[in-house]
């Protein structure tokens, strides 16, 4: 059965908290249960985390190794300033997708580096919680045919 | 009933014409006939377009104008070089997902810059012509919940 | 009897089309009109040509020659994209305007750059459709006085 | 009745004085002349001030609030390097046109930044002593159709 | 009661421990100590808290909401690199003051970058651990005029 | 008895005239007063002088040999692009504070240089008038303790 | 017999128009038929194409697989600016010299960067007409000796 | 008798784990007997410490005040963004030296930058897990002759 | 009778005042009686002018127009930002040289581009008062001999 | 009769030698005798000279002087460094072809500056050995017709 | 018998001639003695090399060939300047380390370039004279166990 | 007796030889018999040296230790390029004076870097010939006045 660790970086604890017009409506908790539900259709096992520290996010990586088919991450504000999560995602050699719900290309200037962004599998990036969805499917689509990647181009 | 308009940019209609290791093995026809498959298990209408040319790329956009809820584009090299794709997506005000088959994070530098990547819902990449699918997705999920942009962040 | 060339480049078919409040109320073609009949009442001939397509732009520009006695150019998108303009003014060698709807200095930063403005006699950006007219002034004061470039500085 | 103040900056009081292949026939009092017959034709006071001082440009722009309804101003040597005119501009809020003899995009690469272009109305390069008849023509036309600015696009 | 809550960043712990000639002749204790009587004296209420840890110090600003009326922070080396601690303080919306033992401005030039600065209420950096008490004066100052911001110019 | 000049910069002379939101309430003399009242609780005695003119803020500085005991200084738009003053500063050698009234930092890209930032005691931006009455009891402070900036650091 | 496909961008049509100093006194179907002589000479055969329009020249590009043996191209000003191009050259995967009548190394800085240079054979400029005969000469040699390469250094 | 911190930044701790192309065959563990191994051999006591976390790493720093003469560091991903160590080096004042096992001037660009490289003894960089033991040779060589430093130029 | 006219720019009025090893032993006067002294050695009138002010600066350039054979001019602060003082001495044409009193290349990075370098006829930087002396007997050799230009290269 | 000079310069003296893959199967004597039969066939005679040190080839350009028509360079390393050649070029002034065994626009960016591109004739780049043979052609029609470069454009 | 030449760049023969407290107390010839001695107790026989001239050292690389198993070069200023050496070292394919004798990381700025970093085995800088005794220690172990390579990372 | 060394660099040789116009009508032999001059009649001694080769030049500064009080040098191309001649100049210590014929800060943008301006006393550019005698000039005034330097400063 596959197995796929949603990993939530710095501040995504506050979605749904204060500020709903920014924040959205729905908890962390609420959105996980939305992961899980959807995992639960699709056949397949979904785990989260979230820390906002960049060793610990670190560390959940490293321990994916040997139970984690892929990783669905949306790194936040260490997606711009992290070496040490490319370097982890590096060593453990897990397919990723990195997803994001706002699009940080339309955000300030320093949010249009991303550190990871040319070593995942591919990058989903400005529809809200729906984006943890679509990199889900997009998660499955790449393990369950291994060989789309020769359909890839442009 | 909800309508899409899927635009190619310059070179997609090579697509598994030849060199399938890079192109893949499916021809562009292939891959519409799959979208279209997708539009209509989803209960919304598909209309697919491809051109070599900029101006012609431009004529699309701005006779979407009155007959398209969304569109969802590969402007493919032009990407990276089209003030004028920008301004007529700016001008029609259509709500758009840009997509690529493959990580353009992970090319050529000149690739990382997409001169429609602030003005667009969101960007999709890496996952192949799986990216199309999954772009179409994001484009109903968005029009179906107007509302789902204050969920947004990060 | 002198003859102007008023070049529209591309999305400016699109004016009092849709958002009045962005694009103005008057379509392109009251807008040629508005020419049309200042120059009637200069006593010059205007002729008018718009298109979305780069190459058709470099076309009509070579079209200009042994016609034209100066263009009134408005480039919009390609003003900051095409070296094939730059390259199509600069072997005709008709005198040319270089005209903007809107204030070009105060929008994105990549719209800061003209490839046709070290060329062209002058620059005239920011005063909307008035800007047809103040270019087409400057055009005609050029031609009665070839001799007004020495009084120029600064 | 409309007023407006036309400001000259540093050197401009040179003009007409030596190397007329450069700096023109016309002295800057002939040139205040024919701007102020310009203003008679169209039913406004004109009135001209000269400086080689930042300080005395930044005065007179302050000296304009309540008495003018807009401002043509070339800042000249100013315009690439006076934060405080732009200040002075920005305080006092009165509808400004920024005017140059010489196309400044044709000559050296510090000449290519404008402290004020992205608060003016709109800029006018390249007409020679033309430039100041355009310029004034412009604000007119500004303050005449205040809705004109919906006009404007591109 | 007014609440204040000043934030530490990494390496303040070692304040005059070692090296007084450039930590200063005070330990961190003492200085928190000054920090209390002055709130003492200005009625308000003041708690501190230090850490080296990144993901701490987005804890501690996670953990002022609806506790805390202002933040004084002096971010020290994570100034420079922490994009978490300015989504941090975004999120939980706490007019906050930023403080630097030293003048930032005059050392080394990626000291010159702060992440923060242009989303706090202002920057008092250079006056040793006096900017800590010029800090909170600020802050309080601004939470009792809220109309202060409207005096604020240039 | 400890002495401290205040330099306004230029257009601060507007300061309550116009735009109330921008400029605030309070005119530059009533700000003044605001600081000398504060100067009168605090021992000391303060002078203000104020010019649009980058000449007379050198001269007024040079004047100050002898009889200042340290300067506080908004150089507004001068502080992005004067040297003369930089240089002036550095001649005479009196201990300097610069204040801004906003936040300097959360403007325009050009406003975030302060050619003086690196020589002065320490820099405050962003509490509006409030900055002023900061930045005198930052130099207060120094002035009475040269010691503390063994205590300054990070 | 070899097949080489000789390619003529934007405004090349206008060879010994107009300004015989500058753009020679040979019309392009005079250096066509010169090119077709050489073709003659050498045993192989030439075909020609000029186009001022990006889309065409990736349409005539994409027509050449299968038929061409190996494409000289002067892309002119899309030299600078066609992605598109760059990525038809790419997939068709055939052979191509870039040649230019001009220095382009010695003109106007942005035409020093060919966004095709990299992924071509090599790149002949500087020797007017010459050039392209050099260039099918350097693509006779080049296909003869596919082992050529491996000489090739420095 | 000497005492040398060797720390290992993030993920040093995967050594040995999995690809032994790539992290080669011996574990951290390992490589840390090596290093105790051959100080023994040396005659001075070698300690050794590895995190995944900024903070621990700074903490680590902190605590050999007084316990180490000399620290050998390996900050891996930190190297390039953590000015929180180097301003922990820079606190406690021990000297150090930077080893990295690979060539850092070979990889990514963002590798080259190496925030602790100017404040530190010596680099030593691309020879493996040889790199710790030239590290700790170097360490032990400048602490037995302080004077060493009065012999190093170019 | 030649005649020479020495400016000197904004701070250099405090030589020889305060701070001797930094600004000299000798007052302006003493200077400007060491250069009119040397001038009458040399058989030419010298004239000298200092100023704070920019536009005072500009002013005494145009008016040297019909009455001087050569500037030599040390520009101090202005040197690195005044745009007009470059334009005032292209609008006189008076043959000018450059100086300054300390090495301009080997202080802060701003100082090393001047504003009129690339207008005079050579620089002078380094040798303190002597750099006026050197200055002055370089103007009067390149008025000597006007053909000297032609030995000029490298 | 028509004299070239080829000159080779740093370590094209190891071409054919070790690793011919890289460096060719010919040494550098082989090409030379290839040159010179080349020579021969077009009735001119051909000088060849290769040297490692920049000064020698200086000297070597200088002594060409009356004594060469045309210099086909291949500088090699000295193509991105050095200043000193390209001067010797300019001032001999001699008709010059630069020529490159790979081509340099497709390795390390370093190598996409060359320092004479712009005073040279043309520029001739990966043909191996055969760009040799294509330079000294590209020099041979140069002479012939120096009314060529009126045909040259674009 | 392992074979080692020792490459000393420009300068570096004054080492010990003057100015003892940066240069060092030991000559050339001294540490040259030094470094055989250590190649004696090593085993391995070490030959050395100093040159002022870039030509030179491109020599002495290339006369390598076939007679050394490694390279240990401290190219002194000619690091940062000459592509030449490293076209050599490239071109004769031994193993070499890289040294200096100072921390160039902590110099000008223009020395932190190295143009050989990238394709050596490993950089020392920092140490002194013991930087070379480290880097044919480093060399020694890369050449005794060339599988050394794949224990390296980060 | 006071001894100078005049160091010519590269392509200075050629002098006076060919294009009068751009060299001079005088050969380095006869500029050199001027220098002498100069030196006898103000009794001191010159010699004179001039290279194509880098490492010749360093050689000859590297030789004057001991022997010379003071260099006078024009490095010619080698200005832009050297790191060794700046590294020779800082080895050997003796007061060094920059010369250029021409205005450097005039011509192609690569020349207005200077490797070694911010290390000599000062730097003379743009008087042909004569600013070999002015450099000579300001270094015997820079020997007999050692105090000269407190006069220094803007």
């Amino acid at each position: 059965m596959m197995h796929i660790l949603v990993l939530h970086g710095p501040n995504l604890n506050l979605l749904g908290g204060r500020e709903p017009e920014w924040y959205g409506r729905h908890s962390l908790d609420e959105i996980n249960q939305k992961l899980l539900a959807f995992g639960g259709q699709a056949g397949i096992t979904i785990e989260t985390f979230q820390s906002n520290a960049e060793g610990a996010l670190v560390d959940a990586i490293q321990g994916a190794i040997g139970k984690t088919d892929a990783i669905v991450i949306n790194p936040a504000a260490y997606t711009h300033t992290s070496v040490a999560i490319r370097d982890a995602l590096l060593a453990v050699g897990i397919p990723t997708v990195e997803v994001h719900l706002s699009n940080i290309h339309g955000r300030e200037s320093f949010r249009k580096r991303s550190l990871i962004a040319d070593i995942v599998i591919g990058q989903i990036a400005g529809f809200g919680t729906q984006s943890y969805l679509l990199g889900i499917q997009g998660a499955i689509d790449y393990l369950q045919t291994q060989t789309i990647k020769e359909d890839k181009t442009v």
